[in-house]
């Protein structure tokens, strides 16, 4: 009988029905289901090894965490995604630590990070599919970085509003302007100040609930 | 009889005796020995697919370069060390491109992708050293990106000017002001007014010939 966890292990990876019985048996017993509620962390600090984490509903948010309470987002993670960063341990030469929060209410698939090592020592195709997911956040952490590094901050934040109300799938941002800064890693006056130039150029409106868009194609203009 | 290449092959790679003869000569056969002087480029733009590179003496430098010419150093590479990126169609996944240059005069070796591939395709430790590799700059990166958004000036200076002594085996850092400010991705009237308050709390000097580290103690304080 097909349960639940193997059902959920099967979409999320590409290469499952390439493993031994035994072995699906394996992660399978060593896998559980875990709910967090919006704002409760998922994985944070110390280089921790949580383990392998597929997301089954929700969202999640990865982020550094500077000593001083500074952050940045590297990405988010949304449903079908699976997150490496926190299984540290099964990643060789890794020398940096991030957190992950949960951004709405989430539901969680989670693999014992030793029962993936087990598993993948007779299964070279565990070990690669772990790099390919590390290769893949590189480059969305060094899309982050020319971001910061290479772009002005009326072309950042809107990159980010597309994104974000994109993830939402609405044309309302419900976000408060400091949580829009410890995104993009940035100062909330910042973001005040660029919302109000948008606001004031008809791009968006800013209101009690968060931001909305009111002229997509402005704003998509300001992002290219 | 062994050739330069092969003694030269098995000094970077830590697989190589394990690799059966015939795939060891495929990568030497595809392997050969380049020069570049100080300041050429040896990989840059557009996801070109340049090859593995082995360091055999002098420096890289491997930087992210923004449309408008901004920069930033990701990390050095020294003698002994060796370059994924400049090898992309290796790695799955990649969506972001840097550019190498030689920062002093440089020898390297370097093996056609084609060939490394091939080879990987019955050797499964050769993909798995790419991904070793590319983890490693992942983290070098990550350190890279705090330093920027975590921390001051001064800090960051400090560390970079050390790093530069230790990689020159020196206490002077012969660079300009500007091209310290390449480095770090910032102005070089920061970095000017910065040295100038280090030479001010008697730190370093600056003299033509560039930049000399007075007291080592106190510049390991502003790092820390």
């Amino acid at each position: 009988m097909q349960t639940r966890i193997s059902e959920l292990l099967a979409g999320f990876f590409p290469f499952w029905k390439k493993l031994p019985i035994q072995d699906q048996e394996i992660l399978e017993g060593a896998s559980a289901i875990r709910k967090y509620k919006k704002g409760e962390n998922v994985h944070g600090g110390g280089l921790h090894c949580t383990g392998v984490v597929g997301i089954i509903t929700g969202r999640l948010r990865v982020y550094l965490l500077s000593p001083e309470g500074k952050e940045v987002t590297l990405f988010r993670l949304l449903e079908h995604d699976v997150c490496m960063l926190s299984a540290s341990c099964l990643i060789k030469n890794i020398a940096f630590d991030v957190y992950v929060d949960a951004e709405v209410d989430t539901e969680i698939i989670l693999i014992s990070p030793a029962a993936y090592e087990d598993v993948g020592k007779r299964n070279n195709f565990l070990p690669a599919y772990v790099q390919d997911i590390i290769t893949m956040r590189f480059s969305e952490a060094m899309w982050v970085m020319e971001q910061i590094l290479f772009m002005n901050m009326d072309r950042r934040l809107a990159i980010f509003l597309l994104e974000q109300a994109n993830i939402e799938e609405s044309d309302t941002v419900s976000l408060t302007h400091q949580e829009i800064a410890d995104h993009m890693s940035t100062a909330r006056e910042v973001v005040s100040r660029m919302l109000k130039y948008f606001a004031n150029e008809g791009i968006v409106r800013v209101s009690r609930k968060g931001i909305d868009i009111m002229d997509r194609k402005k704003l998509t203009e300001k992002a290219e």
